[in-house]
């Protein structure tokens, strides 16, 4: 499902001509550029920015305003000292589905990197979306998530200690806390989601690894148990240049 | 389903102090220009620049780089020559409903604005997504999304000719499309979407009218009727300051 995006059939609703008012000359440039990318190809690496700056007879700075467009877009990606074609963005499912089937489902080598594992009791608003008792102790499970050890998102988990005393004893933070939950006989029966557009903070895109402009999908969750009793909220940012997320809506709720 | 946005109980994870690495100057102002908008309430009119500049101790500049992410994020919005706290985003249900009924939902007013309705000839791709017949004619159909008279995505949309032929005279380009489908016997049975944030180009931002550096949401769509043949291709990109996705998954696939 590739319609619409990088020369491929919709393209010509985010080609940049205006049907009125003047294209920056930055946006020329980054056009003429993506068609080298297409002819190159994913892995293929780009010319110096002064080798480039002179095919198409532009400023260095305005060369660059391309560049760090088809970086932010996710054409390109840093390769060492280098510049290179980036590969198709991951398309991770909305489902109940844990991050590690989403990503292994992509031919990608999952991985997580603990940041924080700690109690806390649970501020009022936050009680109330876990259906808990205000400062009741919850578990604040931080971890980076990878993809063939690329650092590609952030996810923040909140649940009540109660449900899983052992957590920070049994728990393999590098593994699936679904598994985990799974194992001990919690079974998520629904999750209700929101996914909204966010810039990385400074601290985000330190530990991700992103220009702090980095536009971010960020998906909130909230997961219920088969009793439909909330048993978790996650707070999960994906890189917008590395992420897309699918889903397949059947039968209409209405039309 | 508010939590993880402008300080709400999830924030913390989002808060930009690293645990190592500096934090910009401009993002501690930002900090503070949070907390003044928190206080202000959505509607509140902001300080002029120079004011806050002088509030905040920092060069104008700076300030500027704290007011553009708070508008790219959607916490700010321009109105007249000032600028207002915005209110929360608007949140689109993914279903099959039409556009119409999840802005309806939020208590706004839809409307759409006609940007073009023309016949093309289908390229291979989009022909063999669509399962027609290269060069088979299409209808291209491209519309402003509105919301109260503010102007918050674009929609392009392509389906076959022989599936609606009298589109251009008999369809209201400013009402809803799928109920021109129902009451023409097409029904959607389902689609297959995919979502991505992308910088709008050029060309979206001046018929958006919104600044060109602004993350959307890009939403792909693939409907297919209740035959399972596929019936359009729409291609919408909402404004990612002003809109969210939500849906509810039921049932895990895995978990």
């Amino acid at each position: 499902m590739n319609h619409g995006t990088h020369g491929t059939p919709l393209a010509p609703a985010r080609s940049g001509v205006p049907e009125h008012g003047r294209v920056p000359k930055y946006y020329l440039v980054k056009a003429q550029v993506e068609e080298l990318l297409d002819a190159l190809g994913p892995g293929g690496r780009l010319p110096t920015e002064a080798a480039l700056a002179e095919r198409y007879g532009v400023a260095r700075a305005t060369l660059r305003q391309a560049l760090r467009d088809l970086l932010l877009e996710g054409r390109l990606r840093r390769q060492g000292r280098g510049t290179v074609v980036a590969g198709a963005k991951i398309e991770q499912p909305l489902s109940l589905a844990s991050y590690t089937e989403g990503v292994t489902r992509q031919g990608l080598r999952p991985g997580r990197t603990l940041i924080a594992l700690d109690r806390q009791s649970a501020e009022p608003a936050l009680a109330e979306r876990l259906a808990v008792a205000p400062g009741e102790m919850l578990w604040h499970l931080e971890r980076v998530l990878r993809a063939d050890e690329e650092r590609v998102g952030l996810e923040s988990t909140y649940l009540p200690v109660a449900r899983v005393p052992d957590l920070d004893r049994e728990f393999d933070p590098a593994g699936s806390l679904y598994a985990h939950l799974h194992a001990r006989g919690l079974r998520l029966a629904g999750a209700e989601e929101r996914i909204e557009t966010v810039l990385a903070t400074p601290r985000e895109a330190l530990l991700i690894g992103t220009p702090p402009a980095l536009p971010m999908l960020l998906l909130h969750r909230r997961s219920r148990d088969d009793a439909g009793r909330p048993l978790e909220l996650v707070r999960t940012l994906y890189r917008g240049d590395r992420f897309s997320f699918t889903l397949d809506l059947a039968a209409p709720t209405t039309v």
